[in-house]
Formats: C-alpha cells, sequence, structure tokens
C-alpha cells in the first residue's frame, strides 16, 4: 500500500512500498479516506523537525483521520467492517494516576500518530484500537470525521474555560484553533464572541462562521475596541490561539475580573513577561489546554445534531498524492489557509 | 392608576383605584406593558390559594414582567427614564448567607411579587429595586422581556444539571417550563433533546421549538422509546417538569449511569415512592430548582444573541382590561396553552 | 495452597487444595496477610446470595485486602518483590466511557473480588494486576492497608458531598461506613461531626473517633436533637449510611437549604417514600456512592499522615483458620461488631 | 476615645481625640480590643503609600480586628451587647453582578478598614454593619477574633486551589500568609505539606505549625529537594505567598501535570518573566487570591472546633499605645515577626 513520508525538509514522497497491517486483539484495520493537515504537521515538514524533536527519517505524517474499517482484530465489538469512523490521534497506557482519573491526554506514555517514533495516518491503511475509532452517523461525513480531532481542541478549550450561556467571549487568534474554539464557545452559548487577528482574510471568515464582532489588530486599537465592546470590566473568557507572545501578554488588560483566561496556542519561545499584578487584583483564572480528552463522541454529536458546523473551516482540499503540493501550500500561503484536507 | 385585583376564586376585576407610587432612593418607577401568566398566579386564580398559603382580599397577581422606565428614586445610576426593563421579582435581603454566597433565591427575606402579602405587577406602574431592573437592548421586545422570568427558571435547570455540548437530555413534560428547559438545554449544546407528554399539541410546540424527537405517552410506551433512543444505559440528563408523581417516580429509569435528574416541576403532593437503590448502583445525582439566581443578563444577552427564540412560546395574548379572560382560559384550556401574556 | 469456601449458607470450609497461581503480564502475586470482613461478605455467608445474585459453589468470598508482593509478572515496574501492598478488589475494562472519564468505578465490565462469578481473596495467594497494587510506606501497617477498601468508600462519600473546612454535618448510622465517612469529613475540616444510631456501643465508638455528638435514636427525639444542634435550618451535609428506608426519608428535614444529602447505604428494600417537595423548597442536591474511584493513593497518603487513625475501626481479630467463626461471629453480634479483620 | 493616627512616615501617634460614634440602622457599636498588624497597614507605615496610594493626612491603621458590642443600632437582630465578635472589614454594595453571584471581594464599591479613604480600625471604638460581625463562641478568644481575617486569606488561597484530602501541597514563603495558607491546606487534608524561604526561625516555626518539610533555600538547592521530596512529577498544588519574582517564577517548575498553581503574595513589582509552554505542557491551571469571601463562619468553626490552631502565628505583643513600637518592630524586625497582635 502506500505511505506519505517525509524524506527531507520540505519534500514528501508518495511510494507504494508498504505491507497493508494486520490488526491485532482489540484493533480494527481502517482504510483512510480523508487527513486533515495539522500546524504540526507543517512544522514538521518546514522545519524537519517541532521544538527539539527532529522527524525521524521517512517519517509519516498525519493525525487527524477517518476512514472506513475493512477488518477487525479478536474480540472487537461494537464496530463493523463497513463503519466509518474518526480515529482518535492518541492511545494512552489506561493504568497510570492520569489515565485512570480521566485525565488520559496527559498520559506519559501516549502513543500519538506523528509524535516520533509513532507514524503517522497519511498511509492507505493503518490499524488503530477499537476503542479509539469512533463511529460516525449518517448525518455526517467522512471529512468531518477528520475535522473531530481539530474540533476537539476547540472544544476542550471551551470546556476548560467553562464557556456557559450568556457568557462574553474574546477569542486572540483566526487560524484554525481559534475557530474551533469559537465555534465551540458559540455552540455552548456563548452571546458574544469577539475574534481579533491581523488577517483580514481570517477575520472574514470568523465573521461566516458567527464571530459577533471581528477586530483587525493591524488597524484597529484593540484595547479601545476590546473596551468598547465589552465595557470597561472586560470579557468574561479570553481566549489565546494564538501562541505569540504578544497576544500572551495582553490577556490579563481584557478579561473581567473573576474571569478566565485559557491558552490554548503554544508559543514557539517559551517566555512571556507577564502581569501577575493584574491577574491578581482582578482574581483571574488561567487555564491551559493541552490536546483534548473524551471529546470524539461530543463532538461527532455536536457535528450530527447541527450545533456545530465544522466543515466549514475546510479552504483547500489535495489528493493523496498531491500531497507534497498541499504541505507546500500550507507553508507558502500560511495566511490564507485555515484547514487543508487530504483525501485518499 | 389601574390594577387588576383578585376578589374571589375565580375572578378578576380591574379598578383604577390606586395611586402611582413614587421610587425611593435606590428604585426606579416601570410603567408595565407586558406581564405574563404563570401557573403559580393561575392556581390562586383557581384555587383561591397555594398550598396552605391563601390569596389575600384583592390580591394582585403577576410577576412575569417588563415595561418602561418614567422616574427615577435618588441615587440611581446605570438606568435612565425611558429605558425598557425586565423586573427580576424576588428583592432579597443581601445580607444572610445565602445573598452573600450568591444563592439568594434561597434568602428567607425574599419579597417576591405576587407571593403573599407581597402584592403582584398587574398593575399600571410599579416601583422596583433599580438593581432588579435589567435594560433591554434594541433587539429584544418588551414583550420578549416579560418573558425573561419564566426562561430563567428553565437556564437555571440548565445550569443546575450542568447541561454541556453534546449531552443527551430527556425532559419530562412539554409545558412552559418544560419547553424553557428545552431551550436552555438546546442553547448550551445538549445535541439529543426528547420531550415526553400526555397531550400532542404541546408536543407539537416542542418539536417546533426544537425537540430531536417527541414521546406521546398516551400512545406510546416511554420505557421503550426512551431506551430505543438513548441506548440501554439511558440518557446523560433527566429533567422532570411535570411536577406529578408518576414521572418523578420514572426518573431512575431512564438516567445513565454516573448521570443527572434534575427535578424542576413541583408536585401537588409531596410524597414520592422511589427507587432509591437504581439512583445509587447508578451513582446518580439529584439536582433540584428553587426559581433561579444571577440569570436576567444571561437570559437577556441569550436573546439578543439568538441562542434562544423565546417570544414562540407564546400562545394566547390578552390586554390589560381582558386580565379576567386570560386567567379565566388558563384554567379551562389548560392543556392548549403553554404561555399567556397580558398586554398594558 | 489455602483457601476458604463457602460451602453451604452459614459454613466457610479452609481446604488446601489449589495451586499458587502465576502472575501473567502485567500482574504481581501477593501473599495475603490481612483480609476485612465487610457486609457484603457476610450477606453472602448468611444468605446464601446478595439481592438476587446466589453465591456459587465454593465460592471464595473477601476483597479488603493487603499482604506482600512474592513474585512480579512480565513488564511490571514500580513494584519489587517484598512491597506491602493494599489491594484495590475492582479490576475494571478500561476502554469504556466510564473508564475513559475517570469514573470507572462505573464501568460494566469490572471484576471484583468476591462478586460472582470472581472468586475473593481468601486465599493465601492472589494475583492481581500491577497498576491496583498500591505500596504501603513504612508507617502504615498491612492491616491498615486492608482497611483501605471500606475507607475509601468514606472518602468517596465524603468527594462526593463535597465536604470542606468547616462544614456541619450529620450522619446517619454508625456502622463501619458511617464511621469511614466521619473519619473522611472530618479529615476534610468538617467541624461539626453529628452521628445517631440505635446502638450505644457504636455511638461510643463514633464519640472515640471524633464525632463531635451522638444522638441515640433509641432514647432521643432526633429531629428536635438535630435542631438543637444544628439550629432551624439544618446540617451542610447529610450523609445516609445505614442503608433503612426511615433514616433515608428523614433526610430531606435535616439538611440546609442549598445542602447536599449523600445516600451512602444500599437499602435492602429498594422503595422509599420521599419528600421531594422538601428537596426542591430547599433547592437540595442528592449525591450517591456506588463504591469508590482513584482514592487509594489519597487515602494511604491520609493514613500515613495522620490524617486518618483508621485502625480504630477495627473491633476483632481472627486468623484465616478462624474464617467461619469471624463470618459466624459477625452474624450474631452485629450490633456490637464494627470491622474484623482476618490474619493470615 | 483614642485613635491610632498615622502622622508621617515611620510614624503613629495615639490621640484621645475623637468622638465614639453612634451606630445607625443595622450597625452595632464594638469596642475594640484586639488587632492584628497586616502587611499592608506596616507598608503604610513605612512608605507612606501602598503602590500608587498616598496614606491620606492622619491615617488611621488596622484591619484584623475583634472586640465586644457595646450598643445595638436600629433593626439589629442576631447579636447582642456583650456578644464578642470578629469584624470583616470590607463592607460591599450587595448590588452589583460581584455581590450578587457572592463573589464580593471582587465588589468595586467596597469600603475596607484602612484601605483610603476610609479609616481603619485602631480606635477605641468603631460601628460597623451588624452583618459583616460574626460572634466568637466561648472557646474561641478576643484575640484569636482578630487573626480570622489574615486566616480568611488561607482558606480562601486554599479553598480556591480546592485543597483536598491526601494533596501534596509546596509553599513558596513561610510569613504570616504562607503558614495561614499551610494551616488551611492541612485542615482540609493536604498530607504533604513543604514550605520554602528563605529565613530559618520562619522555617521553624512553619514546622512546628504541621509541616511535614521545609526547604531552606539560602542553603539547599530547592529544585532538587522539591523533586526528591515529590517525586520527578512535582507537587498537586503549588502555593506563591512570597509575592517575590524570582518565586513566581518558578512556580511551573514544581507543580505537576494537570496541578494548580495558587498565587497568593501580591509582588512589588508587577511583571514576571514566565514559562508558559510549561504551563501548557502540563495542563496547569493557575489560580489566583484577592482577599477572601464568605469565609469568617467558617474560619470561625474551624477554630473552635481545634481543625486549625491560629493563635500559635502570634509572634508579638503590643498594647494599643505601644501602636507605633508594634509598627516600628516590624519595620526593622520583618524576618522575625510573623505575626504582631495590638491589644487595647
Amino acid at each position: 500500500m502506500k505511505a506519505a513520508y517525509l524524506t527531507e525538509k520540505m519534500k514528501i514522497v508518495v511510494r507504494d512500498d508498504r505491507e497493508i497491517p494486520v490488526p491485532s486483539q482489540g484493533q480494527v484495520l481502517v482504510k483512510m479516506e480523508y487527513c486533515g493537515v495539522c500546524g504540526s504537521d507543517v512544522h514538521f515538514y518546514k522545519e524537519g523537525k517541532v521544538g527539539d524533536t527532529p522527524a525521524p527519517k521517512d517519517f509519516i505524517l498525519g493525525h487527524e483521520v477517518a476512514g472506513t474499517i475493512t477488518a477487525l482484530g479478536e474480540g472487537v465489538t461494537g464496530l463493523q467492517v463497513g463503519d466509518r469512523v474518526a480515529l482518535e490521534p492518541g492511545y494512552t497506557c489506561g493504568k497510570c494516576e492520569f489515565c485512570k482519573t480521566g485525565r488520559y491526554n496527559l498520559c506519559p506514555d501516549v502513543q500519538f500518530f506523528a509524535a516520533p517514533p509513532v507514524q503517522g495516518a497519511l498511509q492507505e491503511y493503518v490499524v488503530h484500537p477499537a476503542d479509539m475509532c469512533f463511529k460516525l452517523p449518517e448525518n455526517v461525513s467522512t471529512e468531518e470525521g477528520a475535522l473531530v480531532e481539530p474540533l476537539a481542541v476547540g472544544m476542550h478549550a471551551a470546556s476548560q474555560a467553562n464557556v456557559t450561556l450568556g457568557n462574553s467571549v474574546l477569542i486572540l487568534g483566526s487560524g484554525c484553533i481559534g475557530l474551533v474554539t469559537m465555534l465551540s464557545a458559540k455552540a455552548r452559548g456563548a452571546s458574544k464572541l469577539v475574534v481579533v487577528d491581523l488577517f483580514q482574510k481570517r477575520l472574514d471568515m470568523a465573521k461566516k462562521l458567527g464571530a459577533t464582532e471581528v477586530i483587525n489588530a493591524k488597524e484597529e486599537n484593540v484595547v479601545d475596541r476590546v473596551r468598547e465592546i465589552f465595557g470597561p470590566l472586560g470579557a468574561d473568557i479570553v481566549f489565546e490561539t494564538a501562541g505569540a507572545i504578544p497576544t500572551i501578554q495582553q490577556t490579563p488588560f481584557y478579561v473581567k475580573p473573576g474571569g478566565t483566561i485559557c491558552l490554548v496556542g503554544m508559543a514557539a519561545e517559551s517566555m512571556a513577561n507577564y502581569n501577575f499584578n493584574q491577574i491578581m487584583m482582578k482574581e483571574v483564572t488561567i487555564k491551559s489546554v493541552f490536546r483534548y480528552r473524551n471529546l470524539y463522541p461530543s463532538a461527532i454529536a455536536a457535528i450530527s445534531s447541527g450545533a456545530i458546523d465544522v466543515k466549514q473551516i475546510v479552504t483547500h482540499r489535495f489528493t493523496f498524492d498531491e500531497s507534497d503540493q498541499a504541505f507546500h501550500n500550507a507553508v507558502v500561503n500560511a495566511q490564507d489557509e485555515i484547514k487543508e484536507v487530504i483525501q485518499f
């Protein structure tokens, strides 16, 4: 079968050189149909590494995936050959204190698609634990199934910040993660949803997806506009999804006393010069987000019920054979792109 | 000015015999424009009492109200003459442990419109504390302002039960409270919203307002249908809004292990023969609802943002002079009626 | 090796007829040293069944156990031969929604010592998953290790009810579960701890273990005494640990508005005639308890730090060969007995 | 009557030049008996200002107070002349969204003793709202009553961080606030309580009050010791009470994945260079503390029940006439002093 290999920086080659794997006990074999392109994948493509972690030789990217089950390992119940499924990419130990307390996203022994040394899912077939494959209902497409992964990040952010009906919400950053966070906050009933970004195209997308207002930080004074929109006290909840030091640093000034800041975007540099006195005077809570947990079923239900229309975030589509082009485009047209999807 | 007096059981008389009151410090004078008719009002009308509490002589009903400010008492800031406002009907002491901890709906010294001996709001003008008058934005009508009160009950129910994105919800009872609970659960992102009632007209209304399925308990086996819809484990959250002993008793069998039952409808009789072993085997939580707290701003925001379209629950409209007719209709056509509104 | 078999109602026979088992991958072999006698074990002994579940032929009881590791299966890390460990008796699937969300006590596929068809731990050796064996620090005895199981029930009850510093707490029932609940509530900082029972010996034990007051329901009017001690509003938190219909039915009258009732004791009959109007007027929360989850490490830490002195609950000790006598005594002297421990 | 005036930097003069005030409606007159000396008071004394807020002319300090009621204003119920009471120093509006939601510590219209322009309580008599005066039970001394104020800060910190039974806790700073935080965490059942400071005297006090271990940051490598004591994952909860930039900056490295950092000490400088990547990789929550709310009754109950022995934190006692000396000592012997109390 074919797989897409990152052979060197900025180069992906599709080769037909792998055996179709056989599902072990408790696993299923899934024929891949859609794979979203994530920022971390693009980082490996562009830099050959993420942080201090180099891409291994012939590394296979991809972890936002959905497909159809073609074989069942022993002991699998509740799934059938022919079921369309979304694959939760991180498989955890089930035995550590984090797994047992339901916070499996913190499991130190996680096996996660495309997190070295684990290979990713840009392959025609993968085997995966059955309990990490979530069946899609009829009215959810397989492409939407691949988008469950980024959506789950936004839903986890909204859950960590405990967005609820009637809340006023400010979102810094209008990339993919900013938008799925917005969609999730909206689906939980937030009544004011304001998105800030530097690029108008992204803000237009935010507006289309339901932002009540957008602020172009290149053209407007964000502090003034935030005060105008939210009043002098600020927003109930502020999400930082841009992963930029300046936006992280602004969060204490936008949030209401007693409110919550939720950090979603990981910055390239680790250190931010931060005004903790503002935080303390306002008795603010800062929450943070590392991946997600226990959200695939809810995310699929939210798509199915119409509470979240996630497919709108897709801006570009490519075939499997165009994988290199997909990543190349993600590097060169970063500002225009929200979410690319590769179809097998 | 005119007021509507309950002079005897089943008889309301509008008389023009009261002085327009003068707002004291911190109060505003509000010209009433809309008043919803609540089940407890109807109970006073029909029985001359609620539980052991008789209606006083010449009792004025009405507590779901909105109008326009016509005068300000001393020291009022943040409101203006001409502002349209929804009036939160219960005024509390601000000093007891319940008030101080934010649970003012439990304040033993509450003064609540139309809760004897406090007169209600079916009067052309009332004075009210400014901090209990919530300004309506332009896109929220004054009639919608009067509906904030019942909506707040539904929002409190959804909040007590902590409905969240992706939850599956069963609602027993499709009267006004059942429907506002459904609207609130939906606005918080519930993906499955199933409503049970005995009357098809009400169920049709539930369907129109967004129920994913309805069950007519006269014609279908509710236990079987619930299992069919929610699967063998049951619903994440079960709301009892019918206030009937049989529906209260069914709740343990419909809820999922680890799930929540929320009691919203107060039954006429106090005792229910209840299966607590089911509750314990499933480790279920039972929450309950007494009025609401801190929800007027969120409710108004939710109406304004479009998250909740509450005006759809109004089935009948009357003028102030038709007050007796409004209540009479509420008694004789109980099953057809969801929410009546009296316009001044 | 020896095991203790329930051969018929009211008869346990110790026979030396079993092979010492061999630990599989991820398991350890534990030489049993202490086993507590639990009410559910006694129920099987006395009635030959619990509820509708009959004891299988040659059933082995016992699930409150601790011992010393004598062999490790493959892949076990973090434990050593010679380690003294407490055994959490329920082993769960790790894959269902309950396990993944950290509520593994609700896992439908649990394997629990002495829950048919799973054999119990009254055997000289058992194999057990390593991740369910918790190492005891030097200052915690192996006997205390066996008491972690009942203590975990009390800690889970206190956690479900969210007992916190300064709370006033009423506990109905002064048996083993009432007392471990009291110890847990006290260790979380409850300042008023009142225990009600019918038997003075048990109340004396409650007093010795830290109850601030005890009420003998045979000799005193409980309603009056509760009002005297807690004031007219009632207790912040009421635990029902007696598992008796009359005490379940009293709970709405003892709890404060906005307070919490926590049901810990499972009643023999399933139905209670309950005053839900009281619950709703006071906006009370009812929590319930099914076993426990994620509490062994905390329980061991609490014993080790001195926050909880659990060994005081032991009233009777027996050798392994006296197993029948231990259970016989538990049946005939039920009122005198709090916790019996069998030493191997 | 006498009052203690801050007439200039480093100078307090006691003068007998004020009228005994008369309690208005809802107020009581309290004869002061004890007043604790707080760091913010000392700041005004030493610098003549706190932050940008200058001390007004003839400013009266003091807000940690208790005394005996000598007269009641109209309408006061529940208190009697002769009652010994602790005075909660901040009086709030009761009408803003913060007050109504129970977070009155964030009320923008608070009147707080010794927060300019409000005079403090170093006067022989003060009038105070009755609902902010909490009666002391017989077994709580009036001096302990004055210590309820700092204790409430520690209890609020422990509550914000949600310390619970079995938690491992690291506290940076062993001054008064560090110690009351430790006492509160211990009373909630924390099993590991490690305190870090630069001064051995303070650490000795921590040890005496119940720290399981102390770390002298002058003599030991804190990172190594923390890892040794808590293991490689770190502490469940880290409190920063020193209000120093370096200790704030260390918090991400001491806390466990999924754990909580709670900021209690306000730093003189506002900006800290902070590693948010650590926070996000570990999905840590940062909570903060501004004063306290709704804790006087619990704090008094905790002292009365013996759960917290707060009087041990008093290191120095002065008479009212020695007020200047008390503050002078607090400035010059800062490191030796935990809590000074002035007795009237």
